[in-house]
């Protein structure tokens, strides 16, 4: 038996024109400015027109923690959405953009798989509509203009040791990591340490992300804490005026972006927040306007439940004032076999005992969803080596914890093969039954915002912080920043903080190395463990084999 | 009395879909990739359908060396296109995209003035169709693959001190001309000195500015040096593997993009080579297809015709080739009175005896371009201040060289005020009387190209270079690189290397310090003076006035 690859069937995709797609929704071909005839943005004019109406019922995808052997959130995602439109419900879906940089590197985009992708799968995995490209430039824009302060006199009295805001570019560049920049003499500047991060990293993308429109968006940018003075006093964005030519450089940006599935349903991908030191879901203005204009969004969060779904819920929801009324928990049976200590290369044969081993990573994801007050449902992503009887383990352990399983097939059938999510994933979002609310109220105590995440999501006996991390959290507070949700930065591999640890851990420690304001965005960031805000290329980069073929088509990509 | 500014009518034009443009030109709605409304790229496949046909005349439009006073040859470039349709020919324009960089600096973009402009204004000096950031992209891709193979074990041997690929970036980032990369420890790789430029700077604008086509592309990337091993033997980007995935990123970048002018004619506005370092002409797809599309296209080359005109006719021409049938010469009497020493701020005053003592600079260029055979036409472009006076002064010194200059009113009037020079122009493009030659033969000797360029246009008695130099360049020639032609760096303002040397001056030497090999582009840089491939920022930079207004329209942008 042999299977097309996911580039195969993308370029067999019979692709409709974006204006067609955009109809679907109710968008006149005037509201959508085309990139190609493909891909569009929808304008600024029309999600203002639709402000006023009614909100269609909001499902998030999430999953157990990631592993090797790929869980498939996007590809359900994709999958539940051509399923929900093929049982005749209205929907659209909502996911983030991907970062050109990783693509050069080992792994190629986020647009699904098999036939449950969104195209076109080579311009997404490229520059798409330029958003992030956009990003980086109002992202270096102020960076050029805090050393060009310090150069011209330094009236703001920037330390030039503390100078917080970086550079960016979306590649995956090791050697930019860390520099010593203005070398040369007098002309080049006062001579820093410096650095790059990659641009899905950079607070400018996470402002956008979460920004209502963009008077909010210059709102949030002016708010951004670029560098400090001898006596510690923050130096804003605002201060360096650089806040309205970041803004404009960002309007189209700002923007959502539709293209379609397969299956030539909407798809909005807008966005891209790195998922660790940022909330890692698409942009609110994407999933706000997909509510105002489908009965029925189904958008994804970043890794496993843990981060995604809670940085989902308590940073994406709180900010928005948007509630899920269903989340949808990918699992595969070969990931709950490697959560039960299978290696990878051994996932081949049946064993049901192993599956039933990793069966609880996947029980207190559920738990942890369930503490939202969300419904959920488990989606079992069917993979061709999967044993009746080990998707029944599965189903048999859900069933126990108090939920449902749903086998999906939606990789190698598309909608056909996803009906039964759909149908009880709308059953459950139409019952009204989900009584959303946040983790922990905004005038909690930020220690005790980490700690209730700590204890209740990843099930950790204790946090663990130096004093001077406590004396900075309660510094932020006295500055007025107290209101801030938490923003964790983990493996995304473990409940713990160490990457090994699969399946469902208990008694451990949360280590805080690090916390970071982000003012502008609007969170703390905690940093628990080793965080890459800058990624290297493997030995062999993928880069090697990316070419175009005698038929002018993208080749090794993917 | 009082002007609209520039922005404010451009914000009054009366844009047509870009479909229609297209139209004019033939170019059918599928075959146009559009962006938003009024962009768009013009399909390879179309480009390719086109090959057979007939080329249209090309009229260069260039200029006495630049003033503070400016000249308009952008706008001049743009009238004349309007013109030429007014008078019923059909004609389309050729110019060059705007670097975003220096928009935040000081000047505002390339889009012409007045009533002979090019729009949409704001978007094409923000991010336009992308290409900028392809551009970076694949720049950068190219600058992460290098120190990744260092980092990787070294097989090809680079030496890491000659490294003379830099990074790139579309900004004015004084602080990044010269850096320290690479520190941090053993996972940040190997520490050594690097640097930034300016994205127009680079070796792949100007491959991709005179490729044919995107296997051309390809070819000429992997023809870039990258750096040397300690035997001086060159690496080249092809060794690292890197030129597919480059044109993978740049196969959009590669398609002309098209636009209108205020009088919906069509111009294309593709590539932007810096003027210094590189070759300072739109791309030559741009060219060869409007060449196939129009009856008439005109297009400008940067900077005076000393360095613009020049280059144009020995690099763009030469590889492309194509030949000018008609160039137009811009001379403003402000231009002129500043070459006769009036100082910018005494520019108001009627000064006739100024305007005849600036005249010879524009004299010289009259017969630098007659040199290459080709028919010369001069447009006084109008400024309001002009005296009738003065302006005869510039017509009777242009008749007693042997030429006719035509007063052009296009700023004020668009094509109502150009239609003399556009009938005169056509006029003698039609009659053939063009015998286009170079200025040199390929087979000349590297250091004898230099010397033809600097006694027959520049008129200096000698080229000054060390043995180091020559020595150089003898080493190219028995490389194989001896069949290049020459891109010249140097000052804009003069005819000589002193930038203050206004006028035409005589007897000086031209000193050459330093020559570099773009073998990818394909073209020895001969630099003469300094050259800044990084721009700074000013003290005030125009960012800080740069916003959305409450419409949502760019504010401080030009």
């Amino acid at each position: 038996m042999s299977f097309k690859s996911d580039i195969e069937i993308a370029r067999e995709a019979n692709k409709k024109p974006i204006q067609e797609i955009g109809a679907k929704l109710g968008i006149t071909s005037d509201d959508l400015l085309p990139y190609g005839h493909d891909k569009a943005k929808v304008s600024q004019d029309f999600i203002n027109s639709v402000q006023g109406r009614e909100n269609g019922k909001l499902i998030l995808v999430t999953a157990i923690n990631p592993t090797p052997a790929g869980e498939g959130k996007t590809t359900t995602t994709v999958g539940l959405g051509d399923g929900l439109n093929a049982i005749g419900k209205k929907a659209a879906i909502c996911i983030r953009e991907a970062s050109l940089g990783p693509c050069f590197g080992m792994k190629g985009g986020a647009a699904g798989g098999g036939y449950a992708q969104v195209v076109p799968m080579e311009e997404m995995n490229l520059h798409f509509t330029g958003d992030f490209h956009a990003i980086t430039s109002a992202h270096n824009l102020l960076s050029a203009m805090i050393d060009n302060h310090i150069y011209w006199g330094n009236e703001l009295e920037i330390d030039i040791r503390r100078v917080v805001w970086r550079r960016v570019l979306d590649m995956n560049d090791r050697a930019l990591r860390q520099i010593t920049a203005s070398l040369g003499g007098v002309a080049n500047g006062f001579p820093r340490e410096a650095g790059f991060d990659i641009t899905v990293a950079s607070e400018v993308m996470a402002c956008l992300c979460l920004a209502n429109d963009l008077t909010d968006l210059q709102k949030r940018l002016g708010d951004i804490i670029v560098a400090y003075r001898r006596d510690r006093s923050p130096v804003y964005c605002r201060d360096l005026k650089a806040d309205g030519a970041m803004t404009v450089l960002l309007k189209d940006a700002m923007q959502p972006n539709i293209v379609q599935t397969l299956e030539n349903n909407p798809a909005f991908v807008h966005g891209g927040p790195f998922a660790n030191i940022a909330h890692g879901c698409n942009s609110v203005i994407a999933t706000t306007t997909a509510l105002k204009l489908a009965d029925y969004v189904v958008t994804e969060a970043g890794f496993g439940a843990d981060l995604g779904a809670e940085k989902f819920m308590n940073i994406k929801c709180r900010k928005a004032g948007i509630a899920p009324d269903c989340v949808v928990l990918v699992a595969t049976v070969r990931a709950m076999k490697m959560n039960g200590g299978v290696a990878k290369a051994d996932l081949g044969p049946e064993n049901v005992q192993a599956v039933q081993d990793g069966c609880p990573n996947l029980g207190r994801h559920i738990g942890n969803v369930k503490s939202f007050g969300v419904p959920v449902v488990v989606a079992i992503n069917h993979f061709v080596s999967d044993t009746d009887a080990e998707v029944q383990a599965v189903k048999d352990y859900v069933e126990s914890q108090g939920a449902e399983a749903i086998l999906c097939k939606h990789w190698a059938s598309g909608s056909d093969g996803i009906k039964e999510l759909a149908t009880r994933v709308a059953e459950i979002a139409d019952s009204g039954v989900s009584q959303f609310a946040p983790l922990y109220r905004d005038d909690m105590p930020l220690f005790d915002k980490i700690e209730t995440i700590a204890k209740r999501i990843y099930r950790a006996d204790e946090v663990l912080a130096d004093q001077k991390i406590r004396d900075q959290l309660r510094a932020w507070e006295d500055q007025g920043f107290d209101h801030l949700p938490i923003c964790m930065a983990k493996t995304q591999y473990s409940f713990s903080t160490d990457p090994n640890l699969r399946g469902a851990p208990t008694g451990h420690g949360v280590p805080v190395r690090e916390v970071r304001l982000s003012a502008g965005a609007g969170f703390i960031v905690v940093i628990c463990g080793e965080i890459m805000t800058m990624p290297g290329l493997p030995r062999t980069p993928s880069a090697e084999q990316i070419m175009l073929n005698d038929a002018g088509e993208v080749e090794g990509l993917f």
